[in-house]
């Protein structure tokens, strides 16, 4: 393998051992679509449990959607990292029913800081949320070494 | 009823209201534990299902309670209000078994503007994240006129 | 002129129509370098007395670079909007001397609500700081009717 | 001098410091009313040059004067901290002419890591702005050991 197929053999690796760990994304019935370093796309559909006090799909629901993306990002490069800060604007009301796609892409890295931001759309491609995260890596990795080959 | 007692009937309500149409909040075992007007107070134990790939709490949940205990306070006054946008600092990682409890108050009110602090605790009263949420109100009414009273 | 070009006129006219009436970019140094519909390009020398307690550039000044940028992307359209809130992630440190180019792109544009990110750069291309603005259209123009021609 | 008086007599010491180095805050004008741990209260006078396009106190003076309350606050107990994000709330456009206190309180601190709050008011106290910012501890205190004593 070359050194792009390699990194992003250890990016979906990761993502796959995210996934794995990660009861709650699977209680909310959360998909891995895709992943690369420093990106990762997963999608959820809204469900009639997921929906608040206004009849809306619950904030904190596309949030757990976009933090997830978020975390996937930035553990794609097989260093552990961890959400420090986020931010969330909701642009749109969603209904149950719908399905979300949260794409998140890197925006910087540098030491162990690193800034990520993710969309949150409907299935027409319209958006609804804009999250931004800021992770910060821990002295771990995601996989052991026979996994890195 | 004075004033006061009215006011503080009329929160009661609302967050009632509010609780009985969110399947989200109920789906992950939140009750409240207090509201008066413009603030709220609402736990929820960290359940395994609640975990995340790092092997803790997963930050949607922390946010979630946090966002559920803001839409509580801001919707205390009978004036439906929604999420407009939210922040989160995550402080420190949460195990499962653990029970937070998220408390909101009031900073500014102004039109149709609110901004709300959050804070989300452990039992033993140490801090695990701070949140800041922005609302804005809609033109409708939580309650019925005969629930007013 | 076809709707492109008018398009474009408008917004450079609305970005010299701010620039005129803004006392404080015009005191801090900042130039305008380009604008269009949604997007704007200021730069600015990090002078001597823009040093903060700890001999770097003050955050507040690489602040008010990233606001005006977004001030002017968000006003594009002569229909005058204000920022609500804005966040700021502080990256890189800055020394004096050095010359900072901010670029504001529209994330999201829906109602009177807006979303623009902006991305402040040293002169050799590397990030020093990202923000994120909301901004709120307000019932005004910011030019008359002949300036729209 | 007992503890109490120590730390407070530090803060003051930290705080005369950053001030001394801080040309951007004297170039705008900024007095420091108060300083101890963890606390800060600056004030300053929006002059006639710190107008934006629209007409109002451009909102990076504002932000410029809560970071640097926040810049003092978490730097009360001689160890260098620097801002790694912040995130303004702008709730009532504000006039030339118009005094602002910022008032910066410590939310948490942790290791490396704090979070601290400025209320920006007017005169009247009326409240203008809310400020959340996250500070970072660097290897570095800011008094040599003649100082601390």
């Amino acid at each position: 393998m070359n050194d792009t197929q390699n990194s992003l053999s250890i990016a979906k690796a990761c993502s796959e051992h995210m996934y794995r760990g990660d009861h709650c994304s699977r209680m909310l019935g959360m998909v891995v679509d895709d992943a690369s370093p420093g990106y990762a796309q997963l999608s959820m559909l809204v469900r009639d449990d997921m929906v608040n006090g206004h009849g809306n799909c619950h904030g904190g629901m596309i949030f757990t959607l976009a933090d997830t993306a978020f975390a996937h990002a930035c553990n794609t490069r097989n260093r552990a990292s961890v959400a420090v800060s986020c931010q969330v604007e909701f642009l749109v009301a969603v209904r149950a029913g719908e399905r979300l796609t949260a794409t998140a892409t890197e925006q910087f890295r540098g030491g162990r800081n690193g800034v990520y931001d993710v969309r949150v759309n409907l299935a027409d491609g319209s958006c609804v949320a804009l999250f931004r995260g800021k992770s910060r890596a821990i002295d771990e990795t995601l996989l052991d070494s026979s996994q890195e080959k």
